[in-house]
């Protein structure tokens, strides 16, 4: 398989893998956000993947993922994976699937390829905070509109990660050598059962460490710590007491999205790298 | 959407579709065959499918696609769906998706096209029965070797699906003008649920009218029959209902295989002619 089909195949896999706590998966779905979503998303996708394999730059390759990602009616799919998948596609297909050569790729990004990221919020709604007023002439929902601020800055799009990244778990992964990607890699590489019962083990595994920077910033920190606490009492646990908290979460509206998308980075990481195959 | 990522999503949509009698579905899997698998075929069988979109002949269309469909551990996934896929796609691309035009590429098949359907058998193995004794040059197990028999008769893959059309409700859509794949596809389309169980609904309708051939083969006529019945039974039945029937038919080994190939190619009917958007 080609790396952008791993690439799309780990979209896949991650909505596939179950119970997710918190995410839609095999057995759940939002009110408005369904497991069809994300095949669709995963389908729409390829293109901006195939770019990036293909030597794209990152931000061109990421705004036509997302244009694609979008098309169905579920709206945010997939836009963090994406974050993460295409520089990661980029670094395999280039100099390497390692940590190091997955830094080089972002840190190589230039101020168009910032251009071509907030483009990408023209394609669907994204939730984000109010940005400090000293950067409000970046906020990502301006789209293109902000474009002009960030040619005044010379603002790279590692330049945007690296100012997005103390409040956000994917943004934080490029500042940081892909840290957790790689090390839930291990995860899904290492299991012996079934494909999507790895994944899964490998979201659990990222949610028991660190709080989840999407939940810190829809219901607080003390909800986002909560919630991992019960994701590390859960590693050890019975499959019904997680399929009970999974359930719990998807009533409360705690969505653990960001560990959901280094999870699905994780993923294509282990079908690349390491050749895993379900 | 591009015509071949209408194709994909259809493998992909038509899997999800759940309570799908037994079928691997959103809710079950076999033994050896699970969802993820038919995840992991539908990403390796595009190749295939954009080749048949780009104009490449129906036979070596096909062929690439079950080779990239089986580069996963599951074996047969999606052989017969691909196998009205890949002309439909042709179709699309060429004079247009209707029943006329899907017959009349068909109908122009020749003897490679056949040549590549025989190589295609050499990916994965594929539940068939024993052939006639007067056809045994042309059993379809002894993949390339058959393929001189195919030219010394001047058979083409019309021809060949024409010898098969009797016991095999795939082939039977390649000689009734893919009525069957028509008909469902107005179910899919005309829903107002989610696509998915618009999905499940267009199988049940299909199970209801004919007996499946992949059970007449593996189980006889009678149990086809029965099964027929029990799911003209279902269509006005609650969910729950449906849902014992599924679970009881994956627990008999009881697999109606042909009508989800053929749900496959009815919900690429709805994505690509009618607009249909999950």
């Amino acid at each position: 398989m080609r790396t952008a089909q791993h690439a799309q195949l780990a979209l896949l896999l991650e909505v596939a893998g179950t119970p997710k706590p918190g995410n839609v998966d095999r057995r759940r779905d939002f009110d408005d956000l369904r497991f069809e979503h994300f095949l669709t998303g995963a389908v729409g996708a390829c293109d901006g993947l195939e770019a990036a394999a293909a030597g794209e730059p990152v931000g061109e390759s990421f705004d036509t993922a997302v244009a694609g990602m979008s098309q169905q009616r579920g709206g945010n799919a997939q836009f963090g994976a994406l974050l993460l998948l295409v520089p990661l596609v980029r670094a395999a297909t280039t100099w390497g699937l390692t940590p190091e050569e997955a830094s080089a790729t972002v840190e190589a990004t230039t101020v168009d390829d910032a251009a071509g990221f907030y483009r990408a919020f023209e394609h669907v709604d994204v939730f984000v905070e109010e940005p400090p007023p000293e950067a409000e002439d970046l906020d990502v929902r301006r789209g293109a509109d902000a474009i002009p601020a960030l040619r005044d800055r010379e603002l790279t799009l590692y330049d945007v990660m690296e100012l997005s990244a103390p409040e956000d778990g994917v943004a934080a992964e490029w500042t940081n050598d892909f840290r957790r990607t790689f090390a839930a890699a291990e995860t899904v590489r290492d299991g012996d059962g079934p494909v999507p019962d790895r994944v899964a083990e490998a979201f659990i595994e990222l949610l028991a460490r660190e709080p989840d920077t999407m939940v810190a910033k829809q219901h607080g920190p003390a909800v986002a710590e909560s919630v991992r606490e019960r994701a590390a009492m859960l590693r050890h646990a019975a499959r019904d007491e997680r399929e009970a908290f999974a359930d719990e979460l998807v009533e409360r509206g705690v969505n653990p999205g960001t560990m959901a998308d280094i999870t699905a980075a994780a993923t294509f990481v282990a079908l690349e790298r390491d050749g895993v195959v379900p």
